[in-house]
């Protein structure tokens, strides 16, 4: 145990995700003896997350604004809805710089086990989006595992009734993968999506 | 890339020891999502840790006031100095309850590498401690590796001429360890130390 402020602050380090007692004991002393971390700045941004960061009221991405800069951007094709599980999906596939559409975050995946069912994601909002009719093409971007393949499935069941194209991102190997260490899931879905080069 | 304050955020904890940009981003999230999250106590105390606590001007330990509150105990000996690299050994020797005299932490270990020399160390600080005569027990307790081992053998002849007893933590085996997982240098050590149980 330290003294008051730096005990203090490795336990209120310790309870962020991923910093354990001793990545708090370390982070507290690079603080303390580098002169050059921006300590007041790192606390000014801290309270500023809380206080100006939320939810995109449209999309569920995160925003300063009431909306965020994806929905606010003219230039973006509002044709086409990707659907995604969380925030952080949004900046991968931004980064791919493929995508021109719109996002909606659904803020999870269904999950039984955690006793998160549909009601719990932003599935109404997504339904009140596609009513209009603007939308064409659904891109169902959930995680490629059990939660994220469960809400895939529940919402095409439940966007098939609408006169909209509903889509799924590809399963297949990663790229700059190895084929002998890609497991038999991944291997199958390979062979199930297997695109024609010649002939 | 996200927007603003979020990014900001997580290029600033980036800047932490042990916290990449994907820790990084997990703990925004955290932070946006939770709303028991205590962000403007965290925020105070990262303000305050930069303020308020500095390194002892005796012992150089961590400390709120001018000494730390192991050198202002009065029911601590003072004819003991427990010699430690940094100011987390302190923390990792007093939750043994084995030792109750006072400590020096040197700020670091020799390595010529680093370019840490003798003089980058607290070691005229420990001279001074010395000089009165008070202290009868320099125990050096740097770390077993190379450049705390390094450290001991300048210690040790340095403090050779003082008429004061100077001795080192034992090496051997770890206490719940495996013999045979043990390194052969751990291994040699606890051989050289072995002490006689019977006759």
């Amino acid at each position: 145990m330290y003294e008051g402020i730096v005990q203090e602050l490795i336990d209120e380090f310790g309870r962020l995700p991923g910093i354990g007692p001793k990545s708090a004991q370390r982070i507290a002393f690079h603080i303390l003896q580098t002169e050059t971390f921006d300590v007041s700045r790192l606390a000014e941004l801290l309270t500023e997350l809380r206080d100006k960061v939320h939810f995109c009221a449209i999309c569920g991405n995160v925003a300063e604004q009431e909306t965020c800069s994806i929905c606010r951007d003219p230039r973006r094709n509002p044709a086409l809805i990707c659907v995604v599980e969380e925030a952080k999906d949004v900046v991968a596939i931004e980064r791919t710089r493929e995508f021109r559409g719109l996002y909606h975050v659904l803020g999870g995946a269904i999950s039984p086990i955690d006793g998160i069912g549909p009601e719990e994601l932003r599935i109404r909002q997504l339904l009140q989006r596609l009513a209009d009719g603007t939308v064409e093409e659904v891109i169902i971007a959930t995680d490629p595992n059990l939660e994220g393949e469960a809400t895939a499935t529940y919402l095409s069941r439940l966007l098939t009734t609408l006169e909209i194209r509903i889509t799924r991102l590809a399963s297949g190997l990663p790229v700059g993968g190895d084929l002998e260490y890609a497991d038999e899931v991944t291997l199958g879905r390979a062979f199930e999506g297997r695109t024609v080069v010649a002939r």
